[in-house]
């Protein structure tokens, strides 16, 4: 639901969960989400939140707002999913079944499936088609709750096709009204015409921080750069330049660590002082340390870890207590994570990595608003000057969103005229 | 979207998945979904289906019609859910935390909590209560793509609430504009004041059997009546009993069975020549030659093996290979099966009990329809004659709706003017 109007008032609602806790949430802090539940209220005025309260205390200037029925529903903030790569033109569901038949993510890389599909799709789609596809892929996220969406592009891995996806990406956000945040991640995996020796492989690195990344730069189309760290795609040493090539222009970084296997990545992320470092399944005690230190936000992506049905879950418990500010996300893309639901994500990372449902609602909102150095003050949260996008759920108690496990139980995005501007 | 018209056209779609193979669909045959791509549209006249195929072929007589626009999209019949426990007053997410903390199934059940907390819950509910919490369980499944279920009573566990369920879930069905079909299931548990003595174990069945199912046959509230048979639960004995009172009083049967342990619940179900038996993560092959030799058909929920944490998974590859008429359900209920998404289950159906994509479709549609002994002509099939209620998804292909992993792929429910009489 949109609201066209200047000034409103959502009521008639359970609770109002805030997740208010003056900024990301630590430790024990990520259970107390501030939830309100005597008749609260939220007031929007011009695209904001005004005011968050009682029903009683609602200042009488608004008394004349138009009044939206939250039918008797928990209102959250409208959810930040930190972590997608949504411009893809086409589904994967019979690599799907190829890895159900026994193949490995790896030897469908090697087949020619996986990445390489995707690629293809993307290059030769028109502009209109991954737009379209792009849109379509935010829609469905935005369907199950989320109105700020972090896309990668990573698909393209040629200059010409790096940026047509990071435009579809800014296009789609506006086509779809949600909210983006646009990495560029050319460094996802070595395009088929650059495998096979380790001379092409530094030729496609070059391509990527020489020419890639500055495009990116100049034409404004994106403000994050992104490398998959693992045995099959970026090494150490080529992190390590990537790093510093990014920090050189100015854009932040993030980084696909330790996923498949524990090798620092982590550290690594942490080393450059990374907005965040995801996947982390084989996170070890030296990269928590560093995180911690650096200030760089851990992303957990469970549903990668069900759809690939990988045996080790990242192990969210033990990063929470050891203060390292934890995020989830969907890693919506079409080989290992076609889960555009957050809520089965929270469902996973309560069965399986841990956490408690309180912390997981808590990774999907201010903390991955935190994941994306948005402001606690107006993402991911219900306060005074926050952006006036919220997620209606029909549950009794927010704890109920992960609970009706794989299921969508969110009945209406709402935002209010201005809330993107 | 519910269309108030005698005579309208569905157009605009990519695909028609009639699921039409002439009856419930058996072992390769799962596979063919019979599936019109060439420009297809299905008319509607009077709630039923008059016509299903190109555009180009559409009866001179239907050019007048209303059309409806389906977007480019993916229609398949509406689903058929035929195995859920929806008369429930709230949920138990605290439950599910605790089993997450360590605790079991039986243990909770040990501790009063369980089945016992919605016993309660009917018990306490006023009529008006039991009735918007059971519409609004339906109205979830709804939004998930189903428009027939079946509802099962179990948590009165008296005769004055067993009724009361029965009679919300009717209603609720009305509510909810759902096609609905009734099973007693007093026989789900024994209540707390029949626990502790075998005496007392006794009168509870007695009261099953010779007062709360005479009296739903007597009003009319169920056509069927379902057992638990299991070790905490009723024992072969009681199930014998059971199936011959039943038969006795002209309702049909359906057996929970083997889904804790090996123990012969698939056979005892085809000795009845029960609808199907349902769970059967432990069926063993001499119940599967007995429930083909008498038509009972097997209910897989894997909902309840995901959200239990079971390591047996149900073998459906096996069953259907060996020839029986295999469905899928998602065994909505507070406890062991919060899942409200069909297409959650399909996916779990594909990942982990050896079905393919189309199989787990044919087991949501036509295949559920005859575990129900609903008219495999007019139920979870697009045929002349077939019921006016359709499932729209946003999918390229029907393959992907369980690939989009525990996300909710259906736009809609399309259902037409007299659709359900």
């Amino acid at each position: 639901m949109h609201i066209d109007s200047d000034k409103c008032v959502i009521g008639n609602l359970s609770r109002v969960v805030t997740c208010d806790g003056g900024g990301p949430l630590i430790g024990r802090e990520m259970r107390r989400l501030n939830v309100l539940d005597h008749e609260p209220v939220v007031a929007i005025e011009d695209g904001r939140v005004s005011y968050v309260g009682s029903r009683s205390r609602l200042p009488a200037a608004l008394d004349t707002a138009e009044v939206i029925d939250g039918r008797g529903m928990v209102l959250t903030p409208g959810l930040v999913d930190c972590h997608t790569h949504p411009a893809f033109v086409r589904g994967r569901a019979d690599e799907f079944a190829m890895r159900l038949a026994g193949a490995t993510y790896e030897q469908i890389a090697a087949a020619g499936g996986g990445i390489v599909s995707s690629t293809t799709g993307v290059r030769e789609s028109t502009d209109a088609e991954l737009l379209a596809e792009t849109t379509r892929n935010l829609q469905r996220l935005r369907r199950h709750g989320v109105v700020a969406v972090e896309g990668k592009s990573g698909y393209g891995l040629s200059l010409e096709h790096e940026l047509r996806q990071l435009r579809a990406i800014g296009d789609a956000g506006e086509a779809a009204d949600m909210h983006t945040v646009r990495t560029c991640l050319a460094a996802h995996s070595f395009p088929m015409e650059y495998r096979g020796s380790p001379e092409k492989r530094a030729e496609y690195f070059k391509l990527v921080t020489e020419e890639i990344l500055p495009a990116v730069v100049k034409e404004g189309l994106a403000e994050r750069a992104d490398i998959f760290h693992d045995k099959g795609a970026f090494n150490v040493h080529e992190v390590n330049e990537f790093g510093k090539k990014v920090r050189e222009l100015g854009l932040r970084l993030t980084v696909h660590a330790d996923q498949m296997a524990e090798d620092g990545g982590g550290e690594m992320a942490a080393k450059f002082h990374a907005d965040s470092a995801d996947h982390l399944e084989y996170l070890d005690p030296a990269g928590v340390d560093m995180m911690i230190a650096n200030g760089t936000c851990a992303v957990l992506l469970p549903g990668s870890t069900y759809v690939l049905k990988m045996d080790q879950w990242a192990d969210g418990r033990w990063m929470i207590d050891a203060g390292l500010t934890v995020a989830l996300a969907t890693d919506f893309n079409p080989g290992s994570s076609p889960v555009a639901n957050p809520a089965f994500v929270l469902n996973l990372a309560v069965m399986f990595c841990g956490l408690t449902p309180e912390e997981a609602l808590a990774g999907f909102t201010v903390n991955a608003a935190q994941a994306l150095r948005l402001s606690t003050d107006e993402w991911g949260v219900i306060k005074p000057g926050s952006r006036a996008a919220f997620a209606l759920w029909d549950v009794d108690h927010e704890r109920e969103i992960p609970y009706y496990a794989g299921s969508n139980s969110c009945l209406e995005v709402i935002t209010c005229r201005g809330w993107r501007s």
